[in-house]
């Protein structure tokens, strides 16, 4: 089965990324952009078929290894 | 309003980011994955309030920036 995996920065954390982001929008004429913040997305094709099962060694994963629970956070989508 | 921007590979494009992501949950005993791929997510805070300008202008964002439309495929999210 196919699983996505978003992972974000809390808020608050500090962003560099999304702030070159935003800057370079403005410097493109795009005026109306207040702010702008990157995350990563990580798409995993498993051999689970059962959900649950999935959805808990996905949050192993996590925790192990996909996001930096300290800044991020995420979310799991199957 | 906000929005979200997802940009991901094109199928067929190597994924070597990816590849180390599956690489190394095998090395942790996660031996169900077949495969990752790492995409990323953009998500803007914009001052327009109608949906339709909002993602005319978004999608000009990423043919002009937020996405390398050679090798890589967008979705926008309001």
């Amino acid at each position: 089965m196919k699983a996505r995996v978003h992972v974000t920065l809390k808020a608050g954390v500090l962003d560099p990324q999304g702030k070159a982001i935003a800057h370079a929008l403005h410097a493109l004429g795009f005026d109306g952009v207040r702010d702008a913040r990157q995350g990563k997305v990580i798409e995993l094709d498993l051999e689970d078929d059962d959900p649950e099962a999935a959805r808990a060694r996905i949050d192993d994963m996590c925790r192990q290894l996909l996001a930096n629970t300290v800044i991020e956070t995420y979310r799991i989508e199957l």
